[in-house]
C-alpha cells in the first residue's frame, strides 16, 4: 500500500491524493449506507483525463481495484468502496469547457454538479433537464454513470438521451472517444450508450458532450387529491390514454404528504390518500391541457382538483415534492430515535397502465409486514420509489424491511415492471438484476465486462 | 452444402428453404450495389424466434456464417451477403403482437414494414414516428439494426429513441431478451441500444418493443428559396440559434429539384441553388414559429419565402422532397444510358453551425473532379447526403466518384462531424468509422463483437 501511494504521489498533485483516516471513512459510501461498503487504501481526485488514466495504469499494474465517485448521493451503493481501493473522486473535474447554443451542446467534465451546469446553460437562453432528486449536489458524471432520472422525465427523458458522446478511460489506461457531437450518427456500436448507466464498472468518464434544449415554457400546475394511491394510479393511466403528455406528473402518498408537513408546514392536505401533481408546459395549450388533465383525474375518481393559482403556489407544490426525501429521512429518525432509523429506498417501475395494480399492492405488502412504507414518484412514468422505515441495529425489523423490499420488487416484475427505473442496480439490485436479465442476459452482460475489463478492477461487485 | 440444406430443411418448412438460382443472385445485396456482395448458399425465411434460433444453432455447428436481411433498402451494403452464407431473411416475420395505448407501446415481429406498423398504430390514435426515406418498404427489423433516421428526426429523434427492447438470437441460437416495456429503466447494461444499430453482427433481432408517441399534430409548412447552399446552411443554424424547433427542415440543392422536376413536373423554382423545406407543428403556436423561421431564412439570405397555402400544397411540397432518391437514380441512369448509370451516396453529419461550410466544401469537391453531385438532407440536423453520379463501368470515373466521395467524408470529420449520420457502417463506411472511432474506439467495438460472436459467423465484414 505504501508503494501504492507512492506511485499515485509521481502522478498527482498533493493535494489529490489523500489518506486521512476520517476522510477515507467518509468516502466509504453513497446514500445506500444499509449496502457493504469498505475502506478505501486512498482516495485521489484527479483534474484531468492525464490523471484519470495514470491513476488506472498504477492500479492495472498493482492489481488495485478502483472505485469511482461523484458526489456519493446514489441510492443503490454504486459508489460504496470495497477495502484497499482507490476512490477515484471525480469531484475536481469542474470545468465546463463549452456551450455551444446554435448546435445546442456542452461540453463538460465530470465533476460538475448538474444545477451548476443548468444554471450556465439557462444563461445561454438553453436548459440541460435532467433533474434528479439530487440535482443540487450531484455531479454531470455520476448522472451519467447512473443514467439518472429525475421529475422531468416524463416529458423529457432520461439523463441517457442527453448524452451525445463520451471521453472515457479505460481498465488499461486507454483514452476512448465515443459517440459525436452531431445531431445524428450512427458510426459503429453505441458505446456512448453502453458506458452510460454502466456505473463505473466498464471505464471512468472523464468528459460529457451532452445535449441541450430549447428553454422550458412556463407550466401550469394543478394537484389532484384521492381517496387511494390504486385511483391516483388509474388517474395516470387515464391521462396518457387521452394522449396527454403533461412536463409533470408526480406522487405523493399520505405518509409523505405528512412528513412533508411535518419537516415544513406548507398547508398539505394530509388526509388524502395521494396526491397527484401535474402540470402542462404547452404554451397557448396549456389551460386546455391542463383541464384535460383534471377531468381525467376527476374520471379516475379524484375528490377533489386545484389549479395553483400563480407561479409562486405552483413552485411551492414543487418545492414540498422536492422535500419529499428530506422529509422522509426525518420520519424514520423520529421513528427510530438516536441514529437507528433508516430508509430502504426501493425503486420499481411498471407500465403505466399496471401502476395502480402496483400502489395497491405495495400498501397490502407494508400492511402484512407491519412496516411503515411511504411511496412518493414519477407516476407519469409508472417509476415508484416505496420507502420503507427501518431500525437499522434491530435484525427482525431489517429482515421484515428487507422482506417489504423483495416483495415489492417481486411484484413489480410480475406485473410486466422493472427492477430499476432510475437508481440503478450498484449493489443493492445485483441479484434484482439476475432475475430480470435472466441467464443468458447474465452472460451477455458478464462477456461485455470480461471484454472491457478482464482483470474486474473497476468498481468490482457492481451491476454484477 | 448439401448437409446444411438437409439441415435447415429439418427445422424450417419446405416454403422456407429457398435455393433457386434467381432468388439467391436477388439477395446478394442491398441497395449499396456498389459494394462487394457475393452468392449466399441458401435464403431462408422463418417465421418464429424458434426457427431463428434453429437457423442459428445449425450455422454455428457447420461453421456457415450468417447474413440477416430485412427489405435489403439499406444504403451501406451491411446486409450485403458473402459466399456460401446462410441470408436470414425476417421478412415473414409479420406480425404485430400488440399495441397499447396506455403505455404507449407496440410489440412486433422484425419484418413488419414500417408504413404498416405506423399505419395500425394511427387506426389506434397514436403515432409511430421513425420515417426512414424507405418506410413505405422497409422492415422495423431493419430500421432498429440500422438505427435508421428520416425526416422526423430534427424534432422527433431516430429509431433508436422508440425501442425499448428486444429479443434477439445470438451466435449461440441462445434468446436473449433486453430492455423493458416500461417508460424508464436502468437494469444492467444498455443491451438494447448495443444491437440497435448493429447491422446484425452482433444477434438477430427476433421481436422489437417500441415507444410510441400522441398522434402528430397538423403541420404548416414553408418553403425558402436561396442562392447558395451555404446560404442555407447558414439559415438552418440560424433557426436553431433563435432556439426553434421545426418538425422538418429539410434542403434539396438545384441538381435534386431539377431532377424531381424531370421526374415528376410539379412547378419547383428549379432556378434556386437550394431549397429549404420547413415545418411546424406546434398547434396554436405554429404560425408564429413558421413566421420565425421566415424571418431567420430571410436574415440568412433567402431569396424568397412562401407558406404552402393548405394541406395538399404542404403535402406535395413533402412528396418532392420524398422522390428526390427515385429522381436522382433516374438521372444517373440518364446521364449514363443502358444501365451503366448509378449513385454513391454519401451520408455525412456535422454540427449545425459547421453546415454551410460542409455544403459550400462539397460542391467545390464535386467541381475539382468533374463528377456531378446533388445535395440532399436533413438540413436540420446537419445530415446531408452528397449523391455521387457515375458510369459503373467506367474504373476512369468510378475512381473519381470514389474520390469524391472520401474528400467529403474528410471534409466531415476535419468539420467534428461523423461518417454517417443515418445510413450506417455496412461495408461502404468501414474504413471511415476506423478513421472516426481511433484504434482504441475499434480495439473496444472489436472486444465486443468477439465476446459475442466469437467465431465471427454473424454478417462478417460488416461495421468492423
Amino acid at each position: 500500500m505504501a508503494d501504492l501511494i507512492a506511485r499515485l504521489a509521481e502522478v498527482l498533485p498533493a493535494e489529490a491524493v489523500l489518506t486521512d483516516h476520517d476522510l477515507l471513512a467518509s468516502h466509504r459510501h453513497d446514500e445506500a449506507d444499509l449496502c457493504d461498503s469498505g475502506t478505501p487504501a486512498v482516495v485521489v481526485r484527479p483534474r484531468t483525463t492525464g490523471q484519470v488514466a495514470d491513476v488506472l495504469r498504477i492500479a492495472a499494474e498493482l492489481h488495485v481495484p478502483v472505485v469511482p465517485q461523484g458526489a456519493r448521493t446514489g441510492l443503490a451503493g454504486a459508489a460504496n468502496a470495497v477495502d484497499g481501493a482507490i476512490v477515484l473522486s471525480t469531484t475536481a473535474m469542474t470545468a465546463i469547457r463549452e456551450i455551444d447554443p446554435v448546435n445546442r451542446t456542452a461540453v463538460v467534465q465530470p465533476g460538475v454538479v448538474n444545477a451548476v451546469l443548468a444554471a450556465e446553460v439557462a444563461r445561454a437562453g438553453l436548459r440541460y433537464p435532467p433533474d434528479p432528486g439530487s440535482w443540487q449536489t450531484s455531479t454531470i458524471g455520476g448522472n451519467v454513470a447512473t443514467n439518472a432520472g429525475g421529475m422531468c422525465c416524463v416529458k423529457y427523458g432520461v439523463t441517457a438521451e442527453y448524452v451525445l458522446g463520451l471521453e472515457v478511460v479505460l481498465a488499461t489506461g486507454e483514452v476512448l472517444r465515443t459517440g459525436r457531437r452531431t445531431a445524428k450518427g450512427v458510426a459503429g456500436y453505441d458505446l456512448t450508450r453502453l458506458f452510460t448507466g454502466s456505473e463505473g464498472t466498464l471505464g471512468v468518464i472523464t468528459e460529457v458532450t451532452l445535449a441541450l434544449r430549447p428553454p422550458a415554457e412556463d407550466a401550469l400546475t394543478l394537484v389532484a387529491v384521492f381517496g387511494s394511491t390504486a385511483a391516483a394510479g388509474r388517474a395516470v393511466a387515464a391521462i396518457a390514454a387521452r394522449g396527454l403528455s403533461p412536463s409533470l406528473l408526480e406522487l405523493l402518498d399520505r405518509t409523505h404528504l405528512r412528513a412533508i408537513e411535518a419537516y415544513r408546514p406548507m398547508g398539505l392536505r394530509t388526509d388524502a390518500r395521494a396526491l397527484l401533481l401535474a402540470a402542462a408546459d404547452t404554451g397557448p395549450r396549456a389551460p386546455a391541457d391542463l383541464e384535460l388533465i383534471a377531468e381525467a383525474c376527476l374520471a379516475a375518481g379524484a375528490e377533489e382538483v386545484f389549479a395553483a393559482t400563480d407561479a409562486t403556489e405552483a413552485a411551492a407544490l414543487l418545492e414540498a415534492r422536492r422535500l419529499a426525501h428530506a422529509a422522509m429521512e426525518r420520519l424514520a429518525a423520529e421513528t427510530y430515535p438516536q441514529g437507528i432509523g433508516a430508509l430502504i429506498i426501493d425503486d420499481v417501475a411498471v407500465p403505466r397502465a399496471r401502476l395502480a395494480e402496483l400502489l395497491d399492492g405495495v400498501e397490502q405488502i407494508a400492511e402484512r409486514h407491519g412496516i411503515p412504507v411511504g411511496t412518493v414518484g414519477h407516476a407519469g412514468d409508472g417509476n415508484m420509489h416505496p420507502n420503507i422505515v427501518v431500525d437499522r441495529t434491530d435484525p427482525a425489523v431489517l429482515t421484515r424491511g428487507r422482506a417489504v423490499f423483495n416483495e415489492i420488487m417481486e411484484l413489480g416484475l410480475a406485473l410486466g415492471g422493472t427492477c430499476t427505473g432510475e437508481h440503478g442496480v450498484g449493489l443493492l439490485k445485483r441479484e434484482w438484476l439476475a432475475r430480470e436479465a435472466g441467464p443468458v442476459g447474465m452472460r451477455v452482460q458478464r462477456a461485455i465486462k470480461d471484454a472491457l475489463d478482464p482483470a474486474g478492477l473497476l468498481n468490482p461487485g457492481k451491476i454484477l
